[in-house]
């Protein structure tokens, strides 16, 4: 399990006032993007260390409670495998203790050939280890 | 069904040089508000005929090929109801005529009070009926 | 002097793997809006307390050095009077004591009438006294 | 001049139902695309053509009237030398013949290498008169 939590800016919300719901798609991503890091992962280091980026498949998510501005979103992300060839990132939002929205994102993890193309291939072990600790 | 376009910017994509992902989502919603312009209903029009907003209830995408900037995106949206009290959003992108993304919007479709609250109840027939319609 | 600090995501980078611009903006924005949280004014204190509201008037940037995705990004903001009637918020960004960018916002003070409309005036002192302090 | 448009979205704008400014930002750099696209030149053909890209340098606006979403945006856009390596690209942003906002953007002319680093240099004359022209 990871933890990670931002602030909703002004910005992110729509003229209902709440947020304005692509960018809990955006909070996924930055926060699977942040346990990468935790994990000494950039996406730089990924590439390196991995040859490999983690492209999207699929993602979903059920808006449970409306979130606002100076609200502080608390995000935990959960990694498993699903089937030999993807991996689950799920999320959940509170904020001051309320559900704000679940979801996830299935990724690929594939490879990148010497000559730059992708070739999807089984999730490497190590990396989902790697990611599910903690 | 209702169909619109746009053309994808440089700014929608990432390093990879593909479609940041939760763009989809923003032209998910951008196509529904589309829609409903074409149906002669503004958020504006939709509040002052049905007293009612839309609240996203849930949202679903599957990504099949990757998009880039330049490149046309066609969107189709076929409007269905979801037991009494959602209704759904179809959504089926493509480029080229390569299917680039399919996906779902749920939505709620929620009364506002005279004191300004919101409260969901059955989607109005006729709205269904308009949305639905050509 | 306030001081902020943000980590810029893999979201907010262009296929040339910099920070595409607008987003730049938008962090000055969010640092704004940080500032006046850190001095007890959140947009709906903002209201309560002054009765008002910041419309932008006029935003300029200078882009010294591109920045990239995992770099950290400091920002200095600094509040001075523009005439009567005007404010400045300067921004100075920075990563890895590097100068990225630097630029300002010109925003106005505007009174929020008791129908709801707005009316420019004077910069409230008080208020600009508490941002500009610290 | 080349004159673009495009209708504001209703996640373009925040709470106080105008547009957020930093999308402003994005719609200069939308228009930039889509002139550079009018005379032959994604930024793939850029690229293949004339070896170059186009960084940003400056940015600023001016912000004259509220948009809100639904309003159609019509966008001015001109193109100038500005010194020997630098050229401008100049914004006129209207709404039902209301001015929204006026602004520019200074860009660069950067040669691609063949190691793929970028080096400034002088804006060539075939580009600069291929985009102003019309």
């Amino acid at each position: 399990m990871f933890k990670t939590s931002l602030t909703i800016e002004w910005g992110d919300c729509d003229e209902a006032g709440i947020v304005f719901y692509p960018n809990y798609f955006y909070w996924f991503d930055c926060a699977f993007q942040r346990l990468l890091r935790s994990r000494g992962l950039s996406q730089r280091e990924l590439r390196r260390r991995f040859h490999a980026v983690t492209p999207i498949v699929k993602a979903d998510a059920e808006f449970k409670a409306p979130a606002r501005y100076d609200d502080e979103l608390e995000i935990e992300v959960a990694i498993s495998a699903e089937g030999e060839r993807r991996f689950r990132a799920g999320y959940h939002l509170r904020s001051n203790d309320t559900t704000i929205a679940v979801g996830y994102e299935l990724r690929a993890f594939a490879r990148i050939a010497a000559d730059g193309t992708l070739r999807g291939g089984p999730v490497d072990p190590q990396f989902l280890a790697l990611l599910a600790s903690g």
